[in-house]
């Protein structure tokens, strides 16, 4: 087989087979094939697409090309979640103890890498004590008991996926549905996840900024999951502001655990019931989403949900005191009030300005190296819909510094505000 | 400027800046772009075109990226003549001593190259002594007392071309009309031509299959011309058989001989009538095509162009008495007959094919480092539309082994027959 006459036949719009695109994959892993010649194909794919066939074959070269996780001595349905990134997107947090608490094994590996705010395992060390360091027994038999632990992810997940991405990072070629999806989903596969539930943002803050590109994307994932043997559910909801108030990593926790409680931001805890329902219902827990909505709704109700929080923060070596005494979460020293400049309504929210303004606080990594400081961040006061007037807060900045004025001005001008009231932005789009 | 934002920017179907085109290929010369950056733009101009303006800049842009021949100390008007490649295309060997007589000054610059059978400089080294080792000053000297002089091409001759037809070749992103057009034209900008005719081949055996493709290309390259401000002319010709009856160096040099004597095939002959007026006309020196074929029409009766080969033979250290005695050329020692194996009339000769049983031959070099042998080679005796019976000599392989076995399959396999005789292929067609 021959790199160019793939690339040719992929230019011309025809269908690879298994075999060139494993032979594809396998090389590239193997340095055997240039990167010159792996970006004219990346190309000839964001114009010629693939087939739900060949992105599924792709999936799994990716998925086969490092570490596969196994979990087969977990007792029943393993079911991992995946959003397709967002500001203030705590609900990972909220989840995996809410679903975990109606009996759905919660097996997570997660990361820390780049971002705005840390990853799930950065938040969680805002727990006093909270580790990762588990053994793969460990893991294992803590959630067999407690149905959730927290690992970090094996370095070696989907190496190809990892190579890929990196090329098409400086390419233009990352903004094509079956790369994408494909990326996606080979990680989750190799981590061993029985089901998959897809949050797929849409709006100014998301990847995809209209309903017809997630929409796509969703069902070629799902289609992904059906062609491996993976259970897979999509919802797609709104990302024209963060989700929840809270972008930080402390303050995020705290969200959390707030909505664990039942008071925590409307958006936020519907996002979660949304999400949680589609788990519970791929790990065999309940029959439909009304049912297993009433099961999470009753496990927020009568404390359960956050008491398996607390069960597992201990097990893995953090202050579970901190869910009924959250002061005892890292505090920044400063909070700095920013004074809307308008008169209105809050039209949109743009979330990535927001999370810019998160990091450059010192919430998130800019690179692989940055340092994170779980206390700051920062505190919406206002969203889509509410009435704002010139010089009310619309948002509380947490910082150890003083000068805060570039993140203020940045908050600032991801407001965008109408005369009128704006109608009703529904959270969960399809 | 960023390369990412440029190769998204064509991805998306937007044009070039002349500034982002020339930062492209003067970065990528310097090895500040990397050729997977540079294949991904290629695809994305394989897919999405390049406006006459994009194209006309980039042409500039590589032919100034390496040496730039002055030929202004020579009088006239240079007109040099491009084929898009075929095979027995002995039309260079025709025309330069066929215009010359008529007072265009021709300064030919030829390389070796790879191919069916040798360069230009390849095939002229099989009249005994014949060289090009001449000065630049003795070069244009000959040029202005004989009309024609040809040398070696300059190692530096557009050599973004080169290194961008490289990472073509081996990324699917040769066939684009925009870069076929600037690649050619690009290199005769540099060689110093002050006008271009242009002979586009279209046909089984060219580049380009079909005549919408051929015209496509023929009317870029024309615009390019015009907007660098080179008089430019294009001829559209057949090529689903070869040109001519021989394929090899010292073969086609006889041929070559033959027809400027009046006597050569017809085709070849027709062919060199129609680009050599356009030659004519394009260098001033003949009102229009009429009046510059009954010229050069002329040239070939009154002996006038058969004397400018011998003089400029001579003049390169040429023995000119081969022209009276072509067997002076290099023979081969076996004669090889081809017999049909079928009956028939010939409805196409695939002439890729034939190239290849010549080099197989040793007439062409398959790598740089391949030695040729100049006097083997095939003379085919039947073309498009001749009768042929089982048994009868289709061709005549001019080999230096005795096992001809390979070529010789090759030769019967390019030949299509049909029952009845097929209609006569126009030679120009556009």
């Amino acid at each position: 087989m021959r790199m160019v006459d793939i690339i040719e036949k992929k230019r011309d719009g025809l269908s690879l087979t298994p075999e060139e695109i494993r032979f594809v994959i396998k090389s590239y892993i193997n340095d055997e094939i240039p990167d010159y010649q792996m970006s004219a194909l990346l190309m000839s794919v964001y114009f010629q697409g693939m087939t739900p066939e060949e992105t599924s074959v792709l999936t799994t070269a990716m998925a086969e090309s490092g570490d596969q996780i196994d979990l087969s001595k977990i007792d029943g349905v393993k079911v991992d979640k995946h959003s397709t990134g967002g500001v203030g997107d705590t609900t990972t947090l909220i989840l995996a103890p809410l679903v975990a608490a109606v009996g759905v094994p919660v097996a997570k590996m997660s990361g820390r890498g780049l971002g705005h705010t840390g990853g799930t395992i950065d938040k969680l060390e805002a727990v006093p004590g909270f580790h990762v360091e588990v053994s793969e027994q460990q893991f294992i038999d803590l959630v067999n008991k407690n149905k959730l632990a927290v690992v970090g992810q094996s370095g070696n997940l989907a190496p190809a996926d990892k190579k890929l991405y990196s090329l098409r990072d400086v390419t233009a070629t990352v903004n094509s549905i079956p790369l994408i999806a494909s990326s996606i989903m080979s990680k989750k596969i190799a981590a061993g996840a029985d089901a998959i539930v897809l949050d797929v943002k849409v709006g100014s803050g998301a990847f995809m900024k209209e309903m017809e590109g997630a929409q796509a994307l969703a069902s070629t994932m799902i289609a992904i999951g059906e062609q491996v043997g993976r259970k897979t559910a999509a919802v797609i909801s709104d990302m024209n502001q963060p989700l929840g108030y809270a972008v930080g990593n402390a303050l995020e926790v705290k969200e959390a655990i707030d909505t664990l409680k039942g008071c925590g931001p409307a958006d936020l805890h519907e996002l979660c019931l949304v999400l949680g329902s589609n788990m519970v219902v791929l790990a065999g827990k309940a029959r439909n989403e009304i049912e297993a909505r009433t099961m999470l709704e009753e496990a927020i109700a009568n404390g359960k949900a956050l008491e398996v929080f607390k069960t597992f923060l201990a097990a893995q070596g953090g202050d579970a005191s901190v869910v009924d005494h959250p002061e005892k979460l890292p505090d920044s020293t400063f909070k700095v009030p920013v004074l809307s400049e308008s008169d209105g309504f809050v039209e949109g929210i743009a979330a990535d300005e927001i999370g810019t303004a998160a990091m450059l606080l010192g919430a998130g990594r800019a690179t692989k190296d940055s340092v994170i400081d779980l206390s700051v961040g920062i505190v919406l006061h206002k969203k889509i819909g509410d009435e704002v007037k010139i010089d009310e807060p619309i948002a509380t900045i947490h910082s150890n510094t003083e000068d805060v004025a570039v993140s203020a001005r940045k908050i600032i001008q991801a407001y965008r505000f109408s005369n009128d009231q704006p109608p009703a932005v529904p959270l969960i789009k399809g």
